[in-house]
């Protein structure tokens, strides 16, 4: 009987476990012993958060990053036959914009069963906070960083957001965030809407959604915080 | 100083909200008494098992579904100039495949504060248990019925996964679920991957991944279970 996959969502910041987690999802952290994780360190102050403090020594890390080659993802497979293993990424939900996929990618080939668990995924609590359509959209991750080809993609994203009816969504590194918003503005057409969602589950969370001409008019500094952007043309 | 609109998550079936609902979201479901809810007798029967049971009675309940008229979403404002209102929808998260978003983007513009909380998504925990491609996703909603129709939109969307290697969501109305699978496992190229997600979160979650080539040497029934599907060609 091998072991299962769990896929355990972690908090998008300094906050109360309880506000983001359900009980259930941090009882099941703490009855694994094996844990697959973006960076040990973030992990570690996690799960010490969710009651495993005083046992964190007799667990087990290993680490799946951008760095990590693909045969040490498949080593990782040995880790079921010993027992269920925990895949925690760096904040939010595991396995979508992290190389976690990999890894259950690799499960799905060799029968070994996947559980996804609830948690805060800052994409959702954006798209259901931004009042665009929640119907049709599509997260489009990372745009180019060069300015040019930024702006020629945010112009392609609004003819797909007009031409299929759908939201698209984006996230920046925090230290390009103003630079991205001021593009989204000056880029999209007046009329398309442009939602800025800022320290999502955090005290200071901030959620607009405005039109680009209304954008243009008082343009906000966001500043380094985690921030998803969304527009429908 | 108007209400904040808190969008409360709900659960996707009959388990334990402890299992899908983190502790300070049931409490805040408690502090409200106004809800604007998709239907009521399930948003009750939610409220009761979070801990309102004995209360129910002095709560207040809008409905706002697709049958409610634009102008009458617009009256539901009023109800901010008297506190805090809750929006809970059918099954999961409020505002994104129901009519919710309508009035999240009226209470935008009139800097009413919206409050996401967190909440099982099936869309995501679908897509984190796939292992296909969470950098880049498309979520299409529900295809035509039309078995021809269908048949093209599902060579559309396999299209665009390969040109934008998109991962692209769908959900179908229960009774169509094996319809869509067979249509998808002929439809597709033999080696594009397709998951199917039944009753995420349920102790009957099932969640595999396997290429088009593969489910159609055999393909399983789904029946009527809530289902994502996911394809990445």
């Amino acid at each position: 009987m091998k072991g299962t996959l769990y896929l355990i969502p972690s908090p998008l910041g300094e906050n109360d476990l309880a506000e983001v987690l359900p009980d259930a999802v941090l009882e099941r952290a703490r009855s694994i012993g094996t844990f697959v994780v973006e960076e040990v360190r973030t992990a570690r102050r996690y799960l010490s958060k969710a009651g495993l403090r005083g046992h964190i020594d007799e667990l087990r890390f290993f680490t799946l990053n951008e760095h990590t080659p693909p045969g040490e993802v498949e080593e990782l497979l040995g880790l079921f036959d010993e027992g269920d293993v925990g895949l925690i990424s760096e904040a939010g939900l595991p396995a979508v914009a992290d190389p976690g996929a990999q890894l259950v990618a690799l499960c799905h080939s060799r029968d070994i069963r996947v559980v996804p668990l609830v948690g805060p995924s800052s994409l959702m609590l954006a798209l259901m906070a931004s009042g665009l359509n929640g119907q049709s959209f599509a997260f489009c991750g990372y745009l180019p960083a060069k300015p040019e080809e930024r702006r020629k993609a945010i112009r392609a994203a609004e003819k797909r957001s007009a031409e299929l009816s759908q939201t698209q969504i984006f996230i920046e590194t925090p230290y390009r965030n103003d630079a991205f918003l001021k593009d989204l503005a000056e880029v999209c057409r007046p009329s398309t809407k442009i939602t800025m969602a800022a320290d999502i589950t955090l005290p200071s969370e901030t959620i607009a959604t405005k039109t680009a001409a209304q954008w243009r008019k008082a343009l906000p500094t966001v500043g380094k915080r985690p921030c998803v952007f969304l527009i429908l043309a």
